[in-house]
């Protein structure tokens, strides 16, 4: 059975559970402390880094590559598009989100509020969390943008990029810092996506000393 | 003609210009200040960041998915290997550059000496740098151990990953931060890729304000 070392609010390792649990790919998960730098875990990603995939007999790294990987060696149901233009969006947003919003709201309430705790990092910084808080509205804003004129993030097909958004999105959602009133489209859509049964784990995570609104799992939230 | 909006020094527009330059895509390259903002530039890139590449009719941003378009559009010569795992390695390593390099190495020196006072920020952080240049060592040693036992950064093929790390090498060797004699094999790697005809351009670069150590554009450093 296929392994994933992972950490269950880092929104790289919720892209690639969602990927292996759209494909049906059965999964063995592994909390890893990768802060506390195991050896093992060295060898397995001289990175340092989650997530880390053990699958098909190789150790895989770098969550983009995993699903990329994926979506290649298991091409049904499609997480991509067929045309060039189409996967470059699908990758210009999966950049997007993995990049931009990670530096700009996730980095900023996730890793204040989570991840300094559970390092043992101290407190969080009260401007880091103000900045994300005023960021990640912006954010919103854009998704709704794109989603008065699509289906789905990157066109009228579920891809990679809507798994990436609601990577970030849902564990934000975990420590309550989505505004899902902000925008009725937004909404919707991550209704729609966390209704499908490749959610399940995700909505049933529970991180010790964290404990998430009663609306988290909830699929009329 | 293609149309690329850049930054002379960045680490991601050299990338999009190594790819494009080796699949003969001839490019007009426009100087973008990004950090001024320019309502202009933000409708083609909402991001707000360079590379933003015009090619095909399309606007395109964010530097892995161009290269991704390129290489599924013009195919030839291949800068992918064709097996999934072989473009897993691939892609892990342009990652491995983009992100942890860029993180601990890039961002510490080529932006404390150069982005900032370019943008009017201020004077370097000696932390930073400090930081940066001990750190450029260890990912040195690591591209060392790779190439012990490959021809190229992921195999026997030059991909990709080896334009992403040159990319940030020949960025880093423009302002003197690269150490080239802790390592033949990287040192030869290096040679072996900048005396590439996709190379010229880079080599020719010349930032006001900024002048490259005479080595920067000698085949034989």
């Amino acid at each position: 059975m296929a392994r994933l070392f992972h950490v269950s609010l880092s929104p790289f390792c919720r892209k690639v559970r969602l990927s292996l649990a759209e494909k049906k790919i059965e999964v063995e998960l592994v909390e890893e402390r990768y802060w506390e730098r195991d050896p093992d875990f060295l060898r397995r990603n001289p990175a340092g880094k989650v997530p880390v995939l053990r699958l098909d007999g190789h150790t895989m790294s770098e969550s983009t590559a995993i699903c990329e990987y994926i979506e290649e060696t298991r091409p049904e149901p499609a997480l991509m598009p067929a045309k060039p233009e189409a996967r470059l969006e699908v990758r210009r947003l999966v950049g997007w989100f993995d990049d931009k919003f990670h530096k700009e709201v996730t980095s900023k309430l996730l890793y204040e509020r989570v991840n300094k705790k559970m390092t043992g990092q101290g407190y969080p910084d009260s401007k880091n969390v103000k900045e994300g808080a005023r960021a990640i509205k912006y954010h919103l804003d854009y998704m709704a943008w794109l989603l008065d004129h699509r289906r789905w993030l990157a066109g009228d097909q579920m891809t990679l990029a809507d798994f990436a958004a609601a990577a970030h999105l849902s564990a934000l959602d975990y420590i309550s810092d989505v505004d899902w009133n902000r925008s009725q489209v937004v909404k919707d859509w991550y209704a729609k996506i966390k209704s499908r049964p490749a959610f399940r784990s995700i909505l049933a995570d529970q991180v010790p000393g964290f404990r998430p609104p009663p609306h988290y799992a909830d699929l009329d939230f």
